[in-house]
């Protein structure tokens, strides 16, 4: 059993780590943090957790944090900065499912946070926590930086293209649909039922803070720089993010082999059999990314559709799926759970 | 390990059994049964199940079935009754989701269901099974009809009131909120998205076969005969029941505490604390009964809130707790999950 | 044509408002008002008015109000009667959608909601703008006060039963249903898509802010004093209501003529038929309220449903037909829209 | 005032089309058929109709429909090549909202749908409805081919970028999102709330058959030949596309200006500000197309965004609009109508 830390579980990634990690079999939940809710039982917040979650929220302490094994920031950005450092000189492990520790290029995540970073220190420190790219330095990582939704999802669904560089990495384009619950859970009139729902609509066209995420991490996977054009769209639903994602082959090339192999060991990515059109419902709940592989009308056009529960794979499972290889568990407990359908 | 058998995995309640019963500790699936999808693979059907399931469907084949410890029907009313005779006369004990033995009075059920009964020998020896009703009968029954949907959330909610004889039991009024899964999955023009979406309305006001059900049910707590008027409605959401339900009160008494103590020992029905209004997604997914009780404007009028997941406590979730109490695993086994929230 | 100001154009009845008024042969809007949003075109905070409206939202003056022949107040409670006695000495005609001149009794209006009623002395001047109970009175009215949603809904309902002492009057049930714009255009956590999408709940059973306004109105139909138990629900869509309403009845009748002798002069009341189940998406974005009733099973209690969209007849449209009413247009026009379906 | 017949009106396009031609001042409905609800009224099918369309659906009759100024077919496929032929030879016109006489290579037709085209001498005559193309050609039209929902929501968005040879015709991307209405009023599991709701999909990836009817529009306006990778999604809402367009430019040049210049005297067609990103919802219900164009990161990658309602501008209100052009009346007459909000 490990002791965990959660700071700012008030939001959609707070609630989904304690649904998650109340059935871990291996960990104890130790103490969670919010300074609006300090004092508040967590299942009052949260409905769906009584009976599974006793804790109340209390305000933060770097003490009782640095008393555990391992804590998770679910957090807006900055406030992982501001607490980690602290942690990880005694030696807790740190799992941040915000956005501090991303970007490997600090001037870069200053452009796109538009702040200074307060620890540029740590950044080079931090594995990008995507288990398909970066296993092995995550075993030991003091710091993991989870991966956004977007990010995910578009990275899992352009790699097996640009690792066998079989398509032209200037001219990439990711058509992302969201839902809501991406947003997260916070007042905002744009984000209401009556203004959101029976209604699509693309936004951040001209720049979102996932386009440099993602561009680095395709970088890593490409011989020449990567170009993306990522247009991201708010969906009438409240989980599930539906990647589209186009690329110029430059040869002919067997993509349903080369997606197969590239992900036959891979516990929570599941390739679809040919000419299947994955739905974002058959992730939803779970830490599955779901791909299919298609080249329509025979042009050298491919289209992957790369499909996972932003609030999971993109979020908090993927985190657990971190810690579980961290700390040595098998990699899927406690996030081995089916979609519920319908 | 138990061997398991279903009939007629097609449906929302099968897929949604195999969701619970395939990370089930006790429980190998054996035999899943379609006319129309035998020889399908049953992730085909479902993607959800994919790594989890990897049974395909076959024709029913009574050998087969015979050979479980247990078979669940999961189909439209009269499948059930014409294969559970031959299984019961073998020992294999039966669950059935379908209304065939849920009336005690077969001509009643001939009223309803406008056919004949083709086994009312069994219907004596079957057990309704609500276990906060009937527990003890479980443990040994042979075959069980699981409650239906909206039966059990107003069972469950006007029960601790009827046992107790504190309202006026002539007078009942059950206003039943459903998804529209509730309809199965069928191919029907009412439950596409673009008709029943944005939309709310009641059906069937002038009789839903759930009524006698549910007056059975309430009788068997009432000292006198009961009369429920019922009106269900077809609400613009996938999975839940909200029942509201109304009652006249003959005498003052604290409310709180006679639902409180009614369901202390309950794993699965939760009483909210007072003042509390039960939103139906926190049981999404999961087995949980949560219940308010309101006594409004200090009049004589007592007002319940009882919500479920239709899938779940109200059929498969619930099968299973039956399952569990019949061959004496621990009740919540493999259906103690959380809601996914949001 | 009439000049027409507008104050408080942001919300949901604002822009209803205008989208209803701005095809209004007989009408120009003259000046629409919003503190927050001053100096911003209307069309930009709402894009479905691009080509129809280029006002933009000025602040609140008087003078410029008072030049209007008619003002409509789309606020929250307390901002029309602070403008109002100003613009009436004025001679200008003002139709208040909000609740500051619904309630006949200053006292009850206090304690309902928590403040000081700072003109009381308008109260017996304003004329309830209920067409179908009102009419003449609106005719000649200075003021109009708005019925609030569920109000309309419940009363039209309820009319028939209580005018014609068919029903026990001090146990009447009204189980309703609304879309979650009834919650107004506003930040809030509780109606984020990601919070009230796929749930149901009920709220405020201890008491709603309609209740006193529906009492008072059945009050005036009945001949012995009502007592009503209102449980309001959230349902997941944007708009429209359903009332679900029962009553004892206190003698045989033919119900169904009942309603359709009633409404028979009615533009915007329609009686189905016999044993029909209306829907909210059948008076979507119309000023119509649809209406069944029922007695099922035969029993003594009589069920009616009701429904309206809560925008249009619960709301903007209502307030465009007391408009029509008291200039002597047509009552109609404008307000004839056809419901979009599906 | 005109006599007009609609072919086929129980699917979605019929009934749209009788919301808006229910108060067309010019026009009279004097035959709606149905082989399969002849006998029933209208507003039985429709109650949003109730007290605005009071005619029955009756047999198809080629005198009835013979005697009608304007003919529009709301059917299937193959449907209006049956009847049209002899309704030309007999002077009245047609407007064919199927896709029976869109595409002018005949053999290309019989590819796509899979069987013999019967009446290839039409096709040449048929003009294809997009005013915005072919107003001119539309005045004198007997036959109007009305174009699909999605090629008028994606050629209406590339056309000004191939009409000034702007952009590589070679490498056109077109990301498509679609309400569920759009599959039409049907039975079928796919398309239930169940199934549909809360979920994101791709479809028909490998070739849909609006792609040759978009390729054909978009040859039209470009001096090259254009190829064009087509995906659609299904989208868990009732009404509206958003077609995400991406083009390569090869020229550095004004897009806002380019697009408000090519739309200035288009009445649907709204050019929205330097920035903006059209919601569906603004057109719901409307006539209206909007567009908003951008060039993310000052890459060469243009990207479109368009967004219809499907019934209206990609259906049903373009189709009046061609009537209203063939009859001379004043083009948005009926059609004007604004998108309910929310």
């Amino acid at each position: 059993m490990i002791k965990v830390g959660i700071v700012g579980g008030t939001g959609y990634t707070g609630v989904e780590l304690l649904r998650l990690l109340a059935l871990h079999p291996e960990v104890t939940i130790n103490v969670i943090t919010s300074r609006s809710e300090a004092g508040i039982a967590v299942s009052d917040l949260f409905p769906n957790l009584r009976g599974h979650v006793d804790l109340a929220f209390t305000e933060p302490d770097v003490e009782n944090l640095a008393s555990c094994d391992v804590v998770f920031f679910a957090t807006p950005h900055t406030v992982a900065m501001a607490l980690v450092p602290e942690l990880i000189s005694r030696g807790t492990r740190v799992i941040d499912l915000s956005a501090d520790f991303r970007l490997k290029d600090a001037a870069q995540w200053e452009q796109w946070y538009n702040m200074p970073h307060t620890c540029p220190e740590l950044i080079e420190q931090a594995v990008y926590g995507l288990p398909e790219v970066n296993r092995e330095q995550i075993k030991t990582a003091q710091l993991i930086a989870v991966p956004g939704c977007y990010p995910t999802a578009t990275q899992l669904g352009f790699l097996p293209l640009l690792e066998n560089n079989i398509i032209d990495p200037s001219h990439l384009i990711a058509d992302a649909k969201s839902g809501v619950s991406g947003a997260g859970r916070k007042a905002s009139i744009g984000a209401l039922l009556a203004e959101s729902s029976e209604s699509m609509k693309a936004y951040a066209v001209a720049g979102h803070r996932h386009l440099p995420e993602i561009e680095q991490g395709l970088n890593g996977a490409s011989s020449q720089p990567v170009n993306l054009t990522f247009v991201p769209h708010l969906t009438p639903m409240i989980r599930g993010i539906h990647a589209t994602l186009y690329g110029q082959l430059n040869q002919e090339v067997d993509l349903q082999s080369l997606f197969e192999k590239r992900y036959a060991d891979e516990p929570f990515v599941d390739v679809l059999p040919v000419g299947s059109h994955p739905e974002t419902r058959s992730v939803r709940g779970s830490n599955v990314c779901r791909i299919a592989v298609h080249q329509p009308q025979g042009s050298n056009t491919v289209v992957v559709l790369s499909v996972i529960d932003n609030l999971v794979k993109g979020a908090s499972g993927q985190a657990i799926q971190n810690m579980n290889i961290m700390f040595g568990f098998e990699e899927t407990v406690a996030i081995n759970t089916i979609a519920t359908l319908p």
